[in-house]
């Protein structure tokens, strides 16, 4: 039961696309990232996912249409939606929230797929 | 698959100790609450339970001890642990993370006790 501090955690770890987990609850996981240029799309069989955004902007790219995501907002994901982040700015400080056993890159593997499920 | 602006849905509500769904995802309620004095001791049997504060300062009571909660800082309260939120100060911005069937006081029936299950 101890407090987690956004900030303090964000400033534990430099690299991107490397989701590190903060907490736990239920099932899930509350994780952060850092994330910068294009991700790969993806989609999450069974699992809905949460992004919040502290820092940056993200820009959600499904099939059909995008999306901004800013400081202050967060947006979620269903299951079996294809979903694409990209980052054209500054790098971009984002929380999720997922089940335990989400692969953050979904059905897809990828030289940005990174499923160590770190704590921090 | 709408982006949600969390002061934008804070300026929706004024009711104290209301919890506001903004979210859903993995049969979790995103909520937003506003808080302020002394809420009940409770638990939840089966639920654990995430507070994440945006303004003001939270201090949880626990049986044996209090922690403080400030903005930009989380807490998980695990299942079955007895808890009393306390609000000293000005009025406290508060997302909550919790399984959609969880009654906000939990076991214990209150004065305060809503289960509206209000959408914002």
């Amino acid at each position: 039961m101890d407090v987690v501090n956004l900030s303090e955690k964000f400033g534990l770890f430099t690299d991107q696309w490397s989701p590190k987990i903060v907490g736990e609850l239920n099932g899930q996981y509350v994780k952060l990232a850092k994330l910068q240029g294009e991700f790969v799309w993806h989609s999450h069989e069974a699992e809905d996912e949460l992004f919040m955004v502290f820092k940056g902007q993200l820009t959600m790219h499904f099939r059909d249409k995008a999306v901004q995501v800013n400081p202050g907002e967060f947006l979620v994901v269903p299951k079996g939606v294809e979903h694409r982040p990209v980052v054209a700015g500054e790098e971009v400080h984002l929380l999720l929230f997922e089940p335990k056993d989400t692969l953050h890159t979904g059905e897809v593997v990828h030289e940005k797929t990174n499923n160590d499920q770190q704590w921090i």
